[in-house]
């Protein structure tokens, strides 16, 4: 299954979040076994149900170590039979898309 | 401002999405001169605001070419005086990350 | 800690979500003790994290057996010493929101 | 076409929320036609898109006055024919959900 997690400290002393979201990856790869890809917004993941719930339990107990008030938010895509599509999805982007590029990291002219 | 948006085709004839993604992808592709990255559950972008709700319009309309029924979902995260940050992000988790790797993309056993 | 829930059917033979929506809405009320208020586009919680965590295990489980593809989407904010706050949130409106009113239900001329 | 609206000042001086909000609030009942229904997580909304882009666009605006940071999400649900839906919705589901009330305010034994 995938999924995505994102975790903003709100009533954090200062506004750099590159500390929270540093701890909130380092308790993704060292407390699970899901597969990751943090992006500039949240992290994606893939794994079963529970594991993933267990990795939101120990995120929002990571970023409440930081702050008075946390937003957690995990969107769940569950499609049956579909495995390995962490990296499969883009792949078939890749192929299939058209040429679309899937990155643009500088501002089109 | 950086921003994530996702678009999920409901009341579609068929269950692969990503004819329907590779439509969106190029929207924001040829239609924006915004940054974007694709990820397996969305779209991170970075632009202006009124740049970012036109693109949200146009995908919008893209979709629903596709399908009776349409999932638009977008997150804004605006930062004053934050700019770069779909790139500058990453870099700094990975310089200040205390090395904590920004994916896994087979599972840890 | 206050939460939101939004069950979407993706793969589903019927457009119609009122079935599949009144399942999970009894999934809440029969299998958690979470307060919790439907509004159009989801449902609100209050309770603790693992009995949030947990009903949304249910409800997945739950939307599951009606479609081959479902997103669930969770938001939780927790906030150090909230609690009550699904009715007082809105209490708090009511009487400290310089009277603009909560709700319009027909669109305004 | 349906709409929820979630608005989270994050580089507030202070933690309480009921300002920002009301002001959030007041901008969509003043500034816009839409319908709309506030709950403890968000204001739910109905209308066309480019009205509900226009009040995302002005409640980004004023959520900014009071914060350095903020975040923005907006969730639509846009299905071909729906309209009356922030209303009949919740009727539907009070007619043909069986009887599973829609609310409990007070934690279950």
């Amino acid at each position: 299954m995938l999924a995505e997690l994102r975790v903003t400290p709100v009533g954090a002393q200062h506004e750099d979040f590159a500390e929270v979201v540093s701890a909130i990856v380092r308790t993704i790869a060292e407390r699970s076994h899901l597969q990751y890809a943090v992006n500039a917004m949240g992290t994606t993941l893939e794994g079963e149900i529970d594991e993933i719930l267990a990795a939101v339990r120990a995120c929002h107990e990571e970023v409440r170590k930081h702050c008075t008030r946390a937003l957690v938010e995990l969107s769940l895509d569950d499609r049956a039979g579909a495995e390995g599509e962490l990296v499969r999805s883009l792949d078939h982007l890749r192929r299939f898309g058209g040429g679309v590029p899937l990155e643009r990291l500088v501002r089109a002219r």
